[in-house]
């Protein structure tokens, strides 16, 4: 099983003063362009993978999916997803490493920075294929793999002054400890040119693949995320069965 | 037009001592993978976008391509060329900024380290889906942004004695001068999602895309090559009209 970390009580207490814990989408930087590869939501069936506090299914909601199956392996997270009940969300406890879905059941399968901590993303990627409709589609947000791949992942400034990210290890794919919110969170490093291959090798057809950073008035109103233009922080990818 | 790097006498002379100048395609680490991803080329009409000296076009006829097309910017390159005729190919020296091709009259366009020099990417993309006929391939290299992004690129060693290729300026897509043979190599750098999305904008669907660093058994013959492996130098990608 993935490393359940969102139930370390010192990482919920961590993530959940998170801006993306407290306003929901709009607290995520990378939600305008995350927002801009999903289809019109009205009477659609969606899967939300990692659904974590239940602001995705929440929203795919008041776009008018006509139901949407969230799915977590964080009891802590579910449950406070389930004290915001509506009827036509199911919340289900389950790990992404073994997930079961019914064949062709789902319009839509979303995942918000969830994927990089499954071990065995074939196996979820051939399931969610067989899950979806044909013409449905895959759109998922990751860390970016330059941003896991390094032994020591952080900021360095170099002699001239400028702020940079070493990488190493990029090819060499597998786990990655980091103490990010609590000790030894283990996450999946793999290289952009697998995740796309693997969904290729599914059968899935790329639409769009985006390497996010903050545009310039989001750098106007946080400065503070300047940095992350030198080098991206997530990866975005929609894809359609 | 593009700068006309390879007709430097300075450059010309040092790239003409690099071991894939010498031993042609053999002697080019990221060629076995390249080649994995071509179709078989037995009666096809073949396009080579920056051919140099030719070694791609000749190897395609001995494969058994019906005809090849290579084109270069540099004279120097396609007088070394055209020293060995075959009458199924024709050099042609051409700016890949304005490109022209007649439509529908190549099955594969191929090209090799070639793209990241070129400003109208999207020009020439289009120009090349309309020269293909459909069902037709584009296999290509470039070097990868990883390697193309930084402001200074280069190797450094950390505080571990770990070997690092600092990144910065990822996102910032544009021009860098480098000093790699010659003063002042201008390199336009692009994301690898800016590649991709490309294609995709002009109709192309995905096939394969492989950040290139060297096998375990090419680093036991060549172990100064291991550290490639740090970040990729290569970007490959195969694609369908």
């Amino acid at each position: 099983m993935t490393q359940n970390i969102y139930d370390n009580d010192a990482f919920f207490a961590g993530y959940s003063r998170l801006n993306r814990s407290i306003e929901g989408l709009d607290g995520a930087p990378e939600w305008p362009a995350l927002r801009a590869l999903l289809p019109a939501l009205r009477g659609l069936r969606v899967l939300d993978l990692g659904c974590g506090f239940g602001w995705f299914c929440r929203w795919a909601r008041d776009e008018g999916a006509a139901a949407v199956l969230g799915i977590d392996v964080s009891q802590k997270m579910l449950a406070r997803a389930a004290a915001m009940p509506d009827a036509a969300i199911a919340y289900t406890r389950a790990d992404l490493e073994r997930l079961e879905l019914p064949a062709g059941s789902f319009d839509l399968a979303y995942s918000s920075l969830a994927l990089h901590y499954i071990e065995n993303l074939d196996g979820l990627v051939s399931e969610v294929q067989r899950a979806l409709v044909p013409g449905g589609r895959l759109v998922f947000s990751v860390e970016h793999p330059i941003f896991t791949a390094p032994a020591a992942p952080g900021w360095s400034t170099d002699e001239a002054g400028r702020k940079t990210w070493p990488v190493d290890r990029y090819l060499d794919e597998g786990p990655r400890s980091t103490d990010w919110l609590a000790k030894g969170v283990i996450k999946q490093h793999r290289t952009v040119a697998t995740y796309l291959n693997l969904l290729l090798r599914r059968g899935f057809a790329l639409s769009h693949v985006e390497e996010w950073g903050p545009t310039e008035a989001q750098i106007a109103a946080r400065p503070d995320w300047a940095a992350e233009r030198q080098r991206p922080p997530f990866l975005l990818v929609a894809a359609s069965r």
